[in-house]
């Protein structure tokens, strides 16, 4: 099929490079023209505007749009209304909120254009090993567009089949699935986010103890001076938490056991965020994925103002004065 | 009644003195001889070592020890366990934990002599506003040293009375309480102390999300740049959240308003540790006094290593790297 | 000053009752006659509808507005908007979203309508104690309301003075606070009840710890078996972690020591919610309030299905069969 | 080599069957005697009591112990100590406490016999998959069971090598690993378990996400009725989340997609607890780690106290009666 992607960054750069190793013809934009200058070079059609992007689609036309989720994605959808016709489509692949899907595909359908958001995980593996796809949108629509879908994501694979799965139908074991109406796929995958969240934070939290089971504060027999890098490659073998964050972390971990390479200042992207603020929206208590978020806002400050606060209590109730270290 | 203080800091030479002022015979020491001096100087006999300190008791004597919960404690305890008599009551005043106490106390009824173990609250403002005392140890020898703990606790004071306790005996409402056998007392004084955490950590998160309401990155129209000195102040009066904690607050939001003067590092006691452990050992869920020792933990540190396991996997998923600042 | 109240409830007629004890006149409304009734009883004129209060009020008219939050308030200040003239002043006492008084003033405004939130604490002793007021708005509208806010604020009343207030002016002593432009009165009660929720938690678990202290799984010599009213109520006097919400938890318990009246169903209110959203916002931990509003959401459950996945995984990884019990 | 296995459950009897079909010769007891003759049934040679299984082992002996952790694996190390000879080797493989591990290898140290503690994964799978295998012990004794751990280790298989591990050597690629000293074995295994909890939750908190995602108090047009067993299944191919653990969420969603089979009620072991008083005396935070734990705690309760406090402290201030219902 012939779709246009805007936006050549890390992600929809090799999302193009996919597609067109799939037998898909992608006309291209990005406001950096080397960025469209790479991609022509591996076979794309290479566009100066995004109206020049446009002209070279046939109708009705497809449009990819993996630009970053919040003004740069509302501005590119904004703009595709007003030059796009009825019964083109445009995909918002990047990460955002459902809340805006639901906005943005309502705004489209007045103009008789189709809207289809898709959340995305594969980080810069993506290329290789395929997409993760999580898709929202109408039926028919996102069912015209099964052959692109079906070239980015990863398909079975050497993946083991669930047992059960062999009489079930659809698209799940193949990497992608239409989740539901517009915004389901970007919620999934925001969900999907808090999870990795959660999931990266047990890891996180464990080594931390392995990393300070040395301490002088401890009984010296009880006492070990632990090999994290082996831990993690043993734990990647036959063991209950082998995952394909483990396989990273043992990677990580035999390249510079002690991380000394990184300060340990996390950023948070808005999925993390959005996904405690549905937890609280429906009531479902979410302990974990909280905590996980907000190690990452600690994480990002010297003290907070809370801590400034506890220290003044504790001053103004027993004379205690702060001191540093562990 | 005759009592031996050994150990003269912030709380066992205010508790001396407290005790001279109700009418009681302190014989006191410390390592210091300064402290002792000073106690002299307010009434007290004073000492020049425990042996010097026992001879000047008359049996069956009355040892209160005040020292550093740990290691000094232990000893004390251990060195007037050898020095003692039968009848003779060591009291441990200090944090110990409870598990410490009733091993403590087995080993001195073998020598029969008693052991109580006293939880104290009240800080460097006990001397004036008395000291809430949570005590354990057997019923007759606590009763034995009734007029003591009647004159270090607060009595009813000016409080206003609870519904429904007239007709109760006891001395909870004069700010003494026998809980219990050994370990008793601390056990209390220990989830007492894992509370104020939590209240405090309470109080400490709102206050943040005051700090932060005037931030850039929130809608113009819904920022706010809160007066939190105010606010606390305000709260004081006729709202739920009142409490002595905040009563500080305000005091300390007053004096310097950004809490400026603080670091934000955080100590902690034992308590709070051994109340989360008393919970896991219960089975009992105690997410807030678990989260608010966690504070603790984190505001000690410039970086957690569970932090960098995180810009580890995130960096070998993503190939983010990091960036500081919030 | 004359003032329209419109929600008789547990708030709305207290307060009216209040004012009118203060010297103030109220035109008084409600759904239910009979509230309005019971008014008119205590010195209020009644009215017969939103359109008769109106025409009993001399301009510019206050009209008070204490019905629930949500679609209730609403609909009754969007039925005001239509029928206020410019200058009258509008106020939103009850608990509303703080960004709902931003969307409302801003409305309100284009008619030159004032508009003015206030967050009300004190429950349903307020009548005799007095509310704690805190208030959003622009200054000349707020100040020109100040005989009200101070007649149903508390006063100082007898709570001492916090030291270095004394050359501090303002009215936070007094028990109300103008915090801000629309909807800072309403965000600074928001957090206000987000600490309340992590104060009640903290206490809840430390009652927990106790009630759980006689367990049949930890070693005979460390069980207790604990007076928890007489805990709650020693820890009124002196201690550090005294507070009104103990002073209600110490009567509680004295009425029903097992608490067997209650289920231990808890409900949430949308400010805890909304505190733990403006937390995610503004990127601040609160691990705490966000702990404190999750067991409200867990205790309405009977089972979540977190629990459900939970168990699932342990039958399909170690064949574990579920049993009950602690 | 020859080796005795006492315990013959679950885990002790796949271990025995693995190794003999790895060539090793075992003698097996068990306290019930129909487990013995399964295991004769499979080529071992069977005992009648622990006095028959030792004198049927050749000097110096192995006994490998997977009895339950806690009084029956003390049990039966106690009677292994009376009755081995200097330079036996005994192998706790159960589930105990690492500072078990430390007390009980000092005491069989004194009698010249040496104790190996492993911690073991891989449930029922363990058979044909392997265990993976933690170690703490002294290096030459543990090299001596080389080819014992080897054969009950899953190998290298078909997982792929993390880059940069060419150059190292050591066992970790073979899925077992020589932690350290006595007690450092299980302690790797706790904190596995501690994460394990971890990684379950952030599953079992996102799919209760997504199983609310339909919930009346949504926004019509914001509620998606979500396919749980798709998700998980698609989340399996090209995803960050992907793990052991999802595979098996999805095979139990695939089964019974509402979990309808469950009540929820879950068990935990200890170590999760001891993984959590880990953290707390080392000062690590672990909220993920204590989140995790505290959510089973719950789940095996209708109510906690904690919950009937905070329903007794809102009558009293607010006269809030209990609702039911989400």
């Amino acid at each position: 099929m012939q779709l246009g992607m805007i936006g050549l960054g890390r992600m929809g750069g090799n999302m193009a490079r996919r597609l067109m190793r799939g037998g898909h013809h992608c006309v291209v934009f990005d406001m950096n023209p080397e960025n469209v200058h790479r991609l022509t070079a591996d076979g794309a059609v290479g566009s100066s505007s995004v109206d020049d992007l446009i002209s070279r689609l046939t109708t009705p036309r497809i449009v990819w749009v993996m630009v970053p989720a919040g003004d740069a994605t509302e501005a590119t959808v904004e703009s595709l209304a007003e030059r796009l016709s009825p019964e083109d489509i445009v995909i918002d692949g990047g990460n955002s909120y459902f809340k805006d899907d639901v906005r943005r595909a309502k705004a489209l359908r007045a103009r008789g254009i189709h809207y289809v958001d898709v959340g995305t995980s594969g980080g810069t593996w993506g290329l290789d090993r395929g997409y993760c796809l999580m898709i929202g949108g109408s039926e028919p629509v996102v069912n015209h567009l099964d052959p692109i879908l079906r070239t980015l994501a990863p398909g079975r694979g050497d993946v083991a089949r669930t047992t059960g799965r062999e009489i079930l139908q659809g698209t799940a074991e193949e990497g992608y699935l239409h989740c539901g109406s517009s915004g389901a796929g970007h919620f999934v995958k925001m969900v999907h986010n808090g999870v990795e969240y959660g999931l990266m934070q047990a890891y996180a939290e464990g080594f931390d103890i392995f990393r300070h089971a040395n301490s002088d504060n401890l009984p010296e027999e009880m006492r070990y001076d632990l090999n994290l890098p082996d831990i993690a490659e043993v734990w990647r073998r036959g063991s209950v938490v082998g995952s394909w964050l483990l396989d990273l972390t043992a990677a990580a971990l035999v390249e510079n056991p002690d991380l000394s390479k990184f300060t340990g200042s996390v950023q948070d992207s808005g999925e993390g965020r959005w996904t405690v603020m549905a937890a609280v929206e429906e009531g479902v208590p979410a302990e974990v994925l909280s905590a996980s978020l907000y190690t990452r806002f600690r994480s990002r400050q010297d003290h907070t103002f809370a801590e400034k606060v506890l220290s003044a209590m504790r001053y103004k109730f027993g004379g205690h004065v702060e001191r540093s270290g562990p």
